[in-house]
């Protein structure tokens, strides 16, 4: 795909950067590892309330979110879920060649990183050796549940996701074994009632423990074993092992780009327009640093408006490109499709 | 009045740094020349969309205003509106000393000026040797209508101001003439057709004209003359003028102040904190420059943002200042009067 601008990261910062690019005429694509789009404000605190979001008193990261949309739809971004930037590269016409997780490639004029702390990944099970079962034996997602059915399934975490999980596949697997640390759960009070209740009846079990170990039968893994609470190893017979231990943000390939970095973080060249030392390569929101950065949503948005006006001099070299307002500009008017008020 | 921070400009910058600065545990006095706060918003385009506030689709500049307000309350800024700031001096103790147009004074750590375009102003009359009417039979602004009852009024302008005025007048004033430069009037429909109306029934009078120059008697103005668009030159006898020509902005005594200047712009030091080149005075909003600087609103903020922690460095020179998150931080909770979530 040719693009105009790639936006890496679809976050709150990442997503105002649609609408400021939008302003200037400018299409974007939108990468993010997330399945969905809001990235930290809806992974981490999607009902919590965010008090600084300026002339928004108060407002969840849902809302947040939610309200970004509303405010980009008008111009149209393409969003390309669930995968990470896995390639970026100069071309010899100074374009950029892009290739994500998923396969979809872009060459773009400009590329820009809104990736905040990085991309979401699963936490990994710590066993020595285990992780050569994953997408095989071993799953930190789960795409076709389906082909977990009639299974011995080991589920381990605590959270709303090993609980939803488990119980979606009691009567479904041969046997559900839903393993965590402790007694205390971090899930819906509800799930934890049903879970207790399926226990109770024999439909499942839950195992306070942690897998440290495992063996192998055939090249497979066979079983697990669960060191108990209660001082106990316990042997639990496998075919299929979930872990659900939650995300963790990981810079990932970004680092292998060969951006000036500095403490996990890029360096921009210029905050009159956020651009990185490499041309036509900007950062903006919590990814980047520069002196007095602080790692505020609307710093990001402030960020978002002036790269914008860097990457229109990549996108329309030859042209002059002014800033209008989106008050009184009828140009401005006609790409949020609104009408221009008549006024005297 | 001792005051941690004077905030200069009631405008959407200048209220959103009452926002900044509280989340620091910082109170401020703010003072605006308006008598009421929003600044451009509110004086300009009230009722006009804005569609470039992240996260708000569409907002009016009074819900803008509005909002802020809201957003702000739980800090309790001290308003000081409709006067200038006409003095700012430093201090032998490193602190400034403030005067405004009505006399208040402040003696402040620190000084935020968020003046937008300068302070609004009246657009003056431009016939040589009128101005020694002005507050005696001469006004820019009406703040005694009782005062006029049984006079002679002519009333210049063709905005809503001046057919306000005109129409409230009529039958409490011996006689009422409003002078427009054509027919075109920028009032509302309403207004318009009551005039006219007034004018049939020779209650008023409405003169298509320039007041061009006058005549005196006994010391005191007595007529002024009318060229009208008929090329015909009208005496018409007065005791009031009135003048509505809307506001323009004007920098005032801020370029007295002997800050670095460019452009009607105050100059900033340095972009990590938004301070100019005199300690303890920061510009944020429209009335700073510096490379890359876009006069957006959500750029303000941002400048907001970053200009409190450099106040905190004058208003708490012993304390290390921290950036707490208001999502997660009980100390901002309790400044801004709100619970903490319990998570586990």
């Amino acid at each position: 795909m040719e693009a105009d601008a790639v936006i890496v990261g679809a976050g709150p910062v990442g997503l105002f950067q649609v609408f400021e690019l939008g302003l200037l005429d400018i299409k974007a694509h939108v990468i993010d590892s997330l399945s969905a789009v809001g990235g930290q404000c809806m992974e981490l605190y999607p009902d919590k309330p965010i008090y600084d979001i300026p002339a928004a008193p108060v407002l969840t990261g849902r809302e947040l979110t939610d309200n970004l949309l509303r405010q980009i739809a008008p111009f149209e971004p393409v969003f390309h879920l669930g995968q990470e930037v896995t390639t970026l590269q100069r071309r010899a016409d100074r374009r950029f060649d892009l290739e994500t997780s998923l396969g979809a490639r872009f060459i773009a004029k400009t590329v820009i990183i809104a990736a905040g702390v990085g991309a979401f990944q699963p936490r990994k099970l710590k066993v020595a050796g285990i992780d050569r079962f994953e997408g095989n034996q071993l799953f930190y997602r789960v795409k076709h549940p389906e082909r977990f059915h009639g299974r011995q399934l080991v589920i381990c975490g605590g959270g709303d996701s090993a609980l939803d999980w488990a119980l979606d596949f009691v009567g479904k697997a041969e046997s559900v074994v839903l393993v965590h640390r402790s007694e205390s759960l971090r899930a819906a009070p509800a799930s934890i009632a049903k879970m207790k209740a399926l226990c109770e009846a024999q439909a499942m079990q839950f195992i306070v423990g942690q897998v440290t170990g495992f063996d192998v039968q055939g090249g497979r893994l066979s079983e697990v074993k669960v060191a108990g609470a209660d001082g106990v190893t316990r042997r639990v017979p496998v075919d299929v092992l979930m872990v659900f231990f939650g995300l963790l943000p990981m810079l990932g390939p970004i680092v292998d780009w060969g951006l000036d970095m500095e403490m996990r973080q890029l360096r921009v060249r210029d905050v009159a327009t956020f651009e990185t030392g490499e041309p036509g390569i900007f950062a903006v929101g919590d990814i980047n640093t520069y002196p007095g950065k602080k790692k505020l949503i609307l710093s990001g948005f402030h960020e978002a408006a002036l790269a914008a006006f860097g990457a229109a001099a990549y996108v329309f070299p030859d042209r002059k490109v002014h800033m209008l307002y989106t008050t009184t500009s009828p140009k401005i008017h006609k790409l949020l499709g609104v009408e221009t008020p008549v006024f005297d």
